[in-house]
């Protein structure tokens, strides 16, 4: 089976060999290697200690998210979103329910954000002082460059907060290069290959205050504290353990791989091929070419498209994809990330002008 | 390696084979493995849908404490914990995190709370709506027993929150038994045997209310509303889907060895195992026999006791101890629950022995 979807993604049988043992967290031999993951995470994220420091987080990607916003942004502190997809959504109902004043901007879910929307959000909310966006968006698969939004922040004097996690170690992000970034934040399962489990920041430690985040939980500025007295290999509460695991070797693979650009040219690779079969198949895509992200492909269903048949056929060949989507109106979703190569892409594409095939002929 | 930890604690190879796939968790192959986890879990607490429900979260045993917290007591409610360890430590501040009102009820952490504490503990602080105890705090190894704590609170017309991470599929407890519960907690790598990344409640559905949580992510009435509208295989945000396939495999194995019985069984002949042998070792246990539970064997470190030289000495016969203690006074912690056998502690004894021995002749 290969799984093209948006995460959680096929892995390499390295990378998930290594969730099959038995950990302690605390073991020195761990800690170890938990120490030196912060520290190639730090690495492929262009910071550096002690500015910068890498805090992760048990749980899913939202939480880190909600995490974030909470160390960053005081109770009461308003943020600005801009809305362009079901990402996007998410992060401004975790501020809202976190008691912080998110303002909705709104951007259609076809296109990055401009530095005209930066522009214009902060004129019409000169109060507040963070803008949160996804980098990557899994619902239609658009792309809201920080080179684009970071001069502009830059300029305004105010701060970002990165949700690069369908994004990170596949598109290019530096912390050096963004100054205006107060955290970037990404998990083990995407364009890094590795599984479930864990959620990672990046952070600027200068951003972060004690008692700000209003739960214990969530709460970068103690992550950081833990780790400043319990050095780098020690974890608040117990951790995904075999996940990070698995993440140690998944970093071996990305860096063998040549790390960054040779992932991202992968990937790029796979969203051609894909692109081009499904529209061979008769598919039309929701984005224009310009807006096209490399993570992933959103078609738009034909009239009466039986989705759940189409993955159901398309399984039966031996390639998962999504059964749902988020964007309004219906659509398919086909992630081009995970351990899948380009030959491995194009036996794909042949399964699912199979899958139509047999579908139409039982039709 | 033996794991004899607190936890996460040792699995069985089949258990911790499950880890090693790549699973798409909306598939509907899982989503089916994944409502079936939830019915056994409910049926395991002597729960009955729909006026319980089980309702999982991603990561620590203490997210979930702190949602419990949050889903059932307001902004600013009141509830009471009664300090017998260093998890009814972290419970408090979870709860002072969140914006409730803890009201620290001191008890020693060398004794289980009794009838009389909890009377006073209501009487000092009528306004408290909810009582939130450890069944087995790790720290010390004490037990809270809810057969004892339960028939006052039911009396005073009180609410139970039970931090059940270390008891869970040991010591007893039926949601039936107890209707002044309104929410059991545990984690997947504890007495059941899993592998750690998911933590689970049990609730009474009735006590969770809309918007309460002032925290999306921490949210258990929005986890119960999704199961209501998208089926009880479905999940909110991605979830360590390798840790509940594995934890499936574990739940197989609790069954096959005789459920909770068995398991309480096995642990109490490790737990006699374990004891008789340390203080044949010269070790004097941290607590009465009367207040000893069969988690966790606590002892006193002898002086200029060298823990680390004692647990690397372990570690190099093949057993895993905890390298850390949670009780005020310098003491060693060895688990005994996991997929351990009688056969296998008895060799541990031996093992910490030869250990010992070593120690004093390099001392």
């Amino acid at each position: 089976m290969i799984l093209l979807t948006p995460g959680p993604v096929q892995t390499a049988p390295e990378t998930r060999a290594a969730m099959a043992q038995d950990i302690a967290p605390w073991d020195n031999d761990f800690r170890a290697v938990y120490a030196r993951i912060r520290e190639r995470v730090l690495a492929l994220a262009g910071a550096t200690a002690p500015e910068h420091a890498c805090l992760p987080l048990q749980g899913a990607g939202h939480f880190i998210v909600e995490a974030a916003i909470r160390s960053l942004v005081p109770a009461g502190g308003e943020i600005i979103v801009p809305m362009n997809g079901a990402y996007a959504e998410r992060v401004m109902l975790l501020a809202r329910g976190a008691g912080r004043v998110a303002h909705a901007w709104p951007v259609p879910d076809t296109r990055g954000v401009t530095a005209g929307d930066v522009e214009a959000a902060f004129a019409a909310h000169p109060g507040a002082s963070h803008f949160a966006t996804v980098y990557s968006e899994t619902g239609a698969g658009i792309v809201n460059r920080p080179e684009v939004i970071g001069p502009v922040l830059r300029r305004l004097g105010k701060r970002l907060i990165l949700d690069a996690v369908s994004a990170f170690g596949a598109l290019p992000f530096s912390m050096a290069e963004h100054p205006e970034c107060d955290a970037m934040v990404f998990t083990s399962n995407k364009c890094i290959e590795g599984l479930p489990g864990i959620a990672f920041s990046v952070v600027r430690t200068e951003a972060l205050e004690q008692g700000r985040a209003g739960s214990w939980s969530l709460d970068l500025w103690e992550i950081l504290n833990i780790a400043r007295k319990s050095g780098w290999g020690s974890f608040r509460f117990t951790p995904p353990v075999q996940a990070l695991a698995a993440f140690a070797v998944a970093l071996d693979l990305f860096e063998a791989e040549g790390g960054q650009p040779a992932r991202l040219a992968r990937y790029r690779e796979n969203m051609r091929i894909l692109s081009e079969g499904m529209t061979r198949l008769g598919f039309r895509p929701y984005l224009d070419q310009a807006e096209q992200g490399p993570i992933i492909l959103t078609l738009h269903q034909p009239p009466g498209f039986d989705l759940q048949g189409f993955v159901d056929a398309l399984k039966a060949r031996g390639v998962l994809i999504s059964n749902f989507y988020t964007t309004d109106t219906p659509t398919i979703r086909i992630g081009c990330i995970g351990a899948v190569t380009p030959a491995e892409m194009t036996r794909a594409v042949a399964a699912m002008g199979a899958a139509l095939t047999t579908m139409r002929a039982a039709a």
